[in-house]
């Protein structure tokens, strides 16, 4: 774990009520998912490039049309309002400075419209009344959302030990309205109309599943498994990556996310063909341990770990980071 | 461990004496397969599908015309009076109410004709008096059984260090007869012709003895290390499932037991083919625990897991699990 | 390990001085192959059959002409006289009465004339003076041995760290003829001629090393490293034996040593082809422990459980154990 | 490890200060390369060929035309005058006793005309300042160097956590001319022009990165990942050095370093192809420990350790070692 997240985490575990912290730490079932993921990372080993030009080196990348200065994105958490008084503002406000794109949970702790500061997406559930749904995602188009991602991994909530309270409280907010375990792939389609925004479907774990996805309208896909938050023991992202951006063949940007914590673990997910990252639980440590300046710091730390891993590899652009640069380890 | 059961084993070494305790966790030799068995379910990992309308998860098999409300089976085991004063019985009033079913023991501490209270399959030994094997499946069918699960893999019991005194008592009883290390394949076919009920062998570990139990009659196959108790170092069952599976090639059911703990291991058991599953040990734990109620709600609760894990992995019913679910965990 | 070998091992360390205890303890190097040794064997995983007659199962073996109760065999150790006040004779009356065949070292505390009061083979070094080598193997042959084992992996003592003064006491006698490195091929040929009997060769570690054996007149092999004793880092003999017995194909007999402690290591074994297996340390626990009663036992032992798992694995006699019978334990 | 080099290790620990210490010791990031170095070795098993006549072994080797006692040599290290007052002329007086070659460091405590007592090569970095690497390697031949290493894997140094003080001053020198990132291949063909001499290229880790070297004109290859100092995760050198081996396909020699501690681990090296392997961290242990006497008895130690085990092997020379003498280990 990059030094600048580390310390992050610890100051985070330091001012956050233990409710909150175990909130954002844990985890479904057994907790296997989560506690894969950053390992998953790790098993991989890199096979660098001697003697290139690596005088200078980009870390620069195009999502849906949007230039970015970085492929480390925020991905989208729920209620910045407990990890810091001024909640996704504050967090939006470090994304920018960072040149990064943040993603906005639906279960924000401010109204879409006073957030984003900067280029920013809108996460979206399926709750039980579809026209809710889709009056919230036409909402965050009209506030200058450009993208929708739709969170298709949760027909409901998976089973948390040790954080149900706070979490019920988070996710049955007081209009009372919850997932919709009905929604089919039909959702894609119907949130691309009424938002007029591309929509990537979030939760993908299999190369079919993706490609199914994008006949049904998909823009693109988000490789995760909720943190290991809803179905405990599903495979780490990184070990489906590959499989899943050979399916998509280049239709769309593929994003991962889960336990993905320093610029190698990064330079991995590229080199496997991801377009960007989204960073989940370090950009809560960030904001919980000094808001938006921290979430700068997060952001920036990583990609400037990126780029100095990338020149090291011998690779001058995220287009020169391709599978043959990583291999398993060996046992 | 789903938590349930986790309480119910708690409970159990509470209340059971050091003796009865000892011999249902004991396994044969150095206990090498007893300890596999349930750390060879969590090496597996899952491989769910996104937006699909589970807003209606159904659990419901049928086996050999019985329907079940559940594929989570209580197993056969011995003397469950060492449990509860009601013995089995009260085991299988719990497993009624669950809408399960009950492989009844021959060793069960009762008379098989008092016992079983819903739909119940008899476990039969073959022993030296061939006869009396014959008249007690005889005796089974006449009291409602539905089925002959004939344990194939005690031609003799399995050396089980510290816990002798107490297994012998259980398994040579007054009459004194013992296992027939004679019994070939040809009993299959005998046990069927007494009891007039379909056989299902249980023991079978490999492809090739799954095709030559059926081609001898067997109505199907249980894959089984008879929970590490007879031979050490069985393969974990898990392993051998699928191919199991593939030789039985739907001429019967295949069940299977061994470490199945939650309903993650139960989803990736049926997943890999398996009809339904058979708990030993926690079924044991919840008699010893609480008598009939928590027989129940081991099983509800392992049931109502599966259903949700089911629904998270985008399966609607047990025929939409597939070996595509699953993947080894990589190392 | 079979528990009667543990009991004999924790005797035999009280019993015997630190010295010695260390000496027969002892490998080569990092000691990496001595300790990987029965763990090798403990990876394997058996795949039992169902239903066959097991009433009658027969442990035993014919090995060159010679007809044993059982393939567990005493394998070459020097100096028992460190071990027992009768040395080898001692070993040799329990290996006797127990059915089986003793290898008796070069390096016997006795005059090989006084030794054996059952099946033997000898167990040959070439020393420097050739000539000697020839008439000791002479010597064996007129005594009643029947087999020569020409030890092929010591063409000089390997180091082996913290045993080094008592080890040159039983290395380097008084005579002080030592281990000839020139000696090749050739003398399998030449300890044949001198003593008229098959020559076995030991250490062999690969096919083609077997076939080249073969080849130069060997009778069979002995699948060995020695104990862990000369090359550190040698193969576990159990991760080579399925290939020196398909290179050898029948043309002789495949013995194994390293590691074996139970009568299902002694199983795995059989079922990738061996004929027979060679007990080193534990013989020599045995008779530190108890004599010549105590060799018995161990060896008896070791028998009864083979044949004990033997018939849960659905095996009536060694030629039915075969490779299908075993597969690698999955990590 | 071999005990001599543990025992180097123990009094270097005790002699140098920490700041030396720890920069000796250190990795960059999170020093998972640096760590795995060592074990990655331990992970090969051997497979020895029995009754080959040994009782010559030869270890000598020829690289670019020079005959040297042994392929261990001492590879390119910076600042020996940390480790000894008389610095790098003590190591070259150490290795030549020894019959082995010194890789001369750019970041020699003395100047190169002082140093050498026996065949060295120069290790070459690229500096902003190309004119300045090229004169510097015009001298070094002038000198007696009769190759020159470049180091290709450090187009600007490694994070490396806790020795970036004394790092930079090593690093850094008075007139402050640093690592050029922007050098390419061309630079092979650059120092080869100016110097006159052969250019082996250090830090490769890839098959077709070494043909690209080859191709701009490499005499050969190093694997290397710089100890684990440059990117940290980098794969472990015995993982890519066979193919290495197969793309350069004797078009010139393949050196290894990395966690070579022992005869065993070079016995594997050679066998994998590499012509001769570098000892980085122990040379610099022994310096500290004893001067030039213990960096001699450090390179014999191996050496003979070297010898030692390719008898035991059955192997007499280096061309007698090779790829199926080694396999993996099985987990």
């Amino acid at each position: 774990m990059h030094p600048l997240l580390a310390d992050h985490r610890s100051e985070a575990a330091r001012v956050l009520s233990e409710e909150v912290h175990a909130y954002y730490a844990g985890g479904a079932g057994g907790q296997v998912s989560t506690g894969d993921a950053e390992d998953a990372w790790l098993r991989l080993r890199l096979r660098p490039r001697v003697l290139r030009d690596v005088s200078h080196v980009d870390t620069a990348v195009t999502l849906l049309g949007t230039d970015l200065a970085t492929p480390v994105l925020a991905g989208p958490t729920a209620a910045h309002g407990l990890a810091h008084a001024d909640g996704e503002s504050e967090t939006a406000r470090g994304v920018a400075a960072a040149g990064s794109l943040l993603v906005v949970s639906t279960r924000a702790s401010q109204p879409l419209e006073r957030i984003p500061a900067g280029p920013w997406w809108f996460q979206a559930y399926v709750v039980r009344d579809r026209q809710r749904t889709l009056d919230l995602v036409r909402r965050a188009s009209d506030a200058g959302a450009t993208a929708v991602v739709l969170t298709g991994d949760v027909p409901y909530l998976g089973n948390r030990p040790g954080a149900s309270r706070l979490q019920l409280q988070v996710n049955a907010p007081d209009d009372g309205d919850v997932a919709d375990p009905s929604a089919g792939l039909e959702v894609i389609g119907d949130l691309a109309a009424a938002s007029g925004l591309p929509v990537l479907v979030k939760g993908v774990l299999r190369g079919d599943d993706a490609q199914v996805c994008l006949d049904a309208g998909a823009a693109g896909v988000v490789v995760s498994n909720h943190g290991g938050r809803q179905l405990d023991r599903a495979v780490p992202t990184v070990d489906v990556l590959a499989e899943v951006v050979e399916a998509v063949d280049g239709r769309g940007p593929v994003l991962v996310d889960g336990g993905l914590r320093s610029g190698l673990d990064v330079l991995c997910a590229l080199a496997l063909g991801a377009d960007a990252v989204l960073l989940g639980r370090p950009v809560l440590w960030a904001l919980a341990a000094g808001g938006a300046p921290a979430v700068q710091a997060c952001l920036e730390a990583l990609t400037a770990d990126l780029s100095h891993v990338m020149g090291l590899a011998g690779a001058r652009s995220t287009t020169e980071l391709r599978p043959d640069l990583v291999s398993p380890r060996r046992a």
